[in-house]
């Protein structure tokens, strides 16, 4: 196969959909009034987060009944331990932030988190592979990882939007697509930038309808998770649980009536934060 | 062994020699006049880093003859390659630069890396277990890296100066001698800060004359450097080899004399470098 140019193809075709296809339902618009929690990943994974910390998430995951939790993959087994039975996902990410380990560090990361407990894993694409527009070292290294976690966990591929041009994600996208990932990923919120609707679109438009769409880094209301939903999202990736779901329509125990008890600003767009603080 | 005892007794130790040895000789400071470049490890570790981009930092270190050249783990092929024959080590980082995946990780991506052409692997610590106080797993966290790469390349561990009280950085640079490493090294240039002359006196006189101390993060001048050596340091390592050794006194072809034809803040002192470009 010629990836390079099946890759060049699909990229046209995808650039011609997007330009031409202005009404393209996403995957994660189909609720209008979704629960929202299912959709959160409740992320730590900062270098000095203590095991107390760690604990604390998986709390609060239990309680929203989050899609998961997270962390760096030493803490695979105390999450796991700790979400057993919860229905709550236990996730972690591999090769991560830079992505630049070698494809074997990743597959043994991939396959000693899994034995420890993960069910799923988000792994960092190769940027400066990319870059170079190295493509069958991309897909290898993600396709080692797929393979690693085949029938046992998810796999989630960030991309680093950040670092990318446009044409570049959509490639990248492609690629993981190709190797069989189950899903793309924006950011690993540990570079010069994170989520954006717009790429978000890009990649749902790049992706079909059938692939996983993480929008993640910077997330930390309701109204951004929101959009990202109505963009193309699946599954957002967030260290503010508790900050997005406080701001859901459903936060104050009722459906939202724009009453701003929520004490946040209202989805409904009735009420003023500053108003309702004034209660 | 009752290795919080044995920790806590060393950290006493280390802290009253601290306190009352103010004339310690550092391990970096017997040569006033040494070749910088002999202590450089020359370092590009960005996500996005590209093969011509390591490439060119590989011909500056041949050119310099630089200790090292510092890289992420899946280009330490190229580098290898790049540098045989060079007398410049190839030198990778493991678990980097979070320092959070597992053990196991950390092993294979070092037995990875030295199977590739690594001569010197830089791990970072695990600092969320630093902050829990769990010892034994730090220690064994390194050992385990240190077994997988003993007789074949250096070990030096970056404890992440910028996360840690001293208390801990004295107790992370026992246990990485405890454990066998051969250097300890203050950051991964990739949290909140870099090395510290503060920190390197800190590391130097808890590890004693016969380990190495490497300063990276933020050294970006032959003056920064060289104060870094002087507090006892034994490697630098920096994305600014070319700018530590334009100011070196030897740059401009001869030993200083404080003429400032270096263009550089003079290192002697006697010449400011608005005067120097005035000549």
């Amino acid at each position: 196969m010629d990836i390079e140019k099946l890759i060049a193809e699909i990229t046209d075709e995808i650039y011609n959909k997007v330009s031409s296809d202005t009404n393209f339902i996403s995957a994660g618009s189909s609720s209008s009034h979704m629960d929202m929690a299912k959709y959160l990943d409740d992320t730590l994974l900062k270098a000095d987060a203590t095991p107390e910390q760690i604990l604390a998430i998986c709390k609060e995951a239990r309680e929203y009944k989050t899609a998961s939790v997270c962390v760096n993959s030493w803490y695979v087994p105390l999450v796991a331990k700790e979400l057993a039975g919860s229905g709550v996902k236990t996730c972690c990410v591999i090769g991560f932030p830079l992505g630049a380990c070698t494809t074997n560090t990743k597959a043994a990361e991939t396959i000693d988190a899994i034995k420890k407990g993960a069910d799923e894993v988000d792994m960092v694409v190769n940027v400066g592979a990319v870059k170079a527009g190295e493509w069958q070292y991309v897909k290898k290294d993600i396709e080692e990882v797929v393979v690693a976690a085949r029938g046992k966990a998810l796999v989630k591929v960030i991309i680093e939007t950040c670092l990318l041009t446009d044409e570049e994600k959509v490639k990248v996208c492609t690629i993981a697509k190709l190797a069989g990932a189950d899903f793309v990923k924006t950011s690993t919120g540990f570079s010069t930038g994170g989520a954006k609707v717009e790429d978000i679109r890009l990649m749902r438009q790049t992706v079909g309808p059938d692939m996983g769409v993480k929008a993640s880094g910077g997330v930390r209301d309701y109204q951004t998770a929101k959009a990202m939903i109505d963009a193309g999202a699946t599954r957002i990736g967030t260290s503010s649980a508790k900050g997005i779901l406080s701001g859901a329509p459903e936060a104050a125990g009722h459906a939202c009536t724009g009453c701003g008890a929520c004490r946040q600003k209202c989805p409904s767009g009735r009420v003023d934060i500053v108003a309702a603080n004034n209660y």
